[in-house]
């Protein structure tokens, strides 16, 4: 197969209401965008959730990085490449490219994704999906950022604490990944997105949360402009956690 | 003018994370949707924000009425029309018709528009726009829905106090338009939305809030699936009200 039917390329545009006041797309918006790319590529490939639900399987997002140069301004026109780099028994890395309207490349960005079975719950094997042709689509195109790294807060002190509503839950019941995103970047006082922009974005899913849970948030200020946050529900398990790095403008 | 090219056609699809717990696209997202129509077709009219941004006006979203049969459920294409139905001095009436993957109108949409200069704030005469050339574009295409009626709200007790957050707040510095509609629709429990559909929903405009606002939420059940709600900002002035009815699935 040639590399470059193994990798997708879908067109967005920044919409007034997906940037923030500073006229930039949100991370909230860019992963969103991610995320449907994922699933676009996949699709078309034969491995989309559609497909493997009907053998009652579906995918699970594990973690996420983003690394960006830059961000798409309010209708400028950029573009997302997505492929397979990896595929192991029990996950998959999936990498992206965010190019914007000249054709550069400003960002790029990591998932890691498992298989599970929606009746167990429990991982399956990627390897045995459809005879394991998944790893036909493996392609070496370069990823230039660090993996998602192992994320670790201590603060035993909740800067938030939050109810999951209506608007938080996807139609799995949980609340949707995007959410936390935003409910995380919201932490942060709007001088420090006038001053700083978010240079990394990781996102690491631990457990689902459900309507109605209280979440709380701990944060660390790890200094330099990095911060590490977890997000618990009902005062004790974890649901995920997120390092945001904010650089100079 | 032929009455086709008064009316502008746009496609989308119900994305994973638009999508509410049921399933169905967001009321939130809808509007959002609408709102980006409105930009397209005033735009490629000539009278969009850019092109008004120029001589240092802009457009101000008054009034939002939608009202529906049903919402595209996830992954489903769908398509919204819009067109100018009225123009008077101070506002300008737009409709929009939402219509299902297989052409069926399941709701339509009306908005009430003013266009503000940037410096004073105050209302400009729209039939001096471009020599009043924007009634060129007056369709009498069918609207079949009430148009956005008087709210009112007596309550004194707030449902809810929340405070705008950095990813409330758009590129003018307000809390955006779609936001308010998130939060007004999270008032209700997750229960009203398993058993009840929004057959109508409105908003009424009334002043900007800023990042940092304390928002009041109240509310007014009005009986029969009618709710009144209007949001306040720091204990006072009225930012916005909405009715919401929601009927039997």
């Amino acid at each position: 197969m040639s590399e470059n039917n193994k990798i997708g390329t879908y067109k967005f545009v920044a919409e007034p209401f997906h940037v923030d006041f500073t006229g930039r797309l949100t991370m909230g918006v860019l992963g969103n965008h991610l995320l449907n790319c994922a699933g676009f590529h996949a699709s078309d490939r034969g491995f989309g959730i559609a497909t493997l639900n009907e053998d009652n399987y579906t995918w699970v997002l594990s973690r996420l990085a983003v690394e960006l140069d830059e961000m798409p301004y309010q209708y400028e026109d950029f573009s997302i490449q997505t492929w397979v780099e990896n595929v192991y028994r029990l996950f998959t890395d999936r990498n992206f490219a965010i190019i914007d309207k000249e054709g550069k490349k400003i960002g790029y960005a990591r998932s890691v994704w498992a298989m599970i079975s929606m009746n167990t719950r429990k991982p399956a094997d990627l390897l045995a999906l459809h005879s394991g042709s998944i790893v036909d689509y493996v392609c070496d195109e370069p990823c230039p950022i660090e993996k998602p790294s192992r994320i670790k807060v201590a603060s035993k002190e909740p800067v938030a604490v939050l109810v999951a509503k209506y608007s938080d839950i996807d139609i799995n019941g949980h609340v949707n990944s995007i959410r936390y995103i935003e409910h995380i970047l919201d932490l942060f006082p709007i001088e420090m997105y006038r001053e700083k922009r978010i240079r990394r974005f990781e996102m690491a899913y631990v457990a689902e949360s459900y309507y109605g849970d209280e979440l709380t948030l701990f944060m660390d200020n790890a200094g330099e402009g990095v911060y590490d946050v977890e997000v618990k529900k009902n005062g004790s398990e974890v649901v995920c956690r997120s390092k945001v790095i904010f650089t100079e403008k």
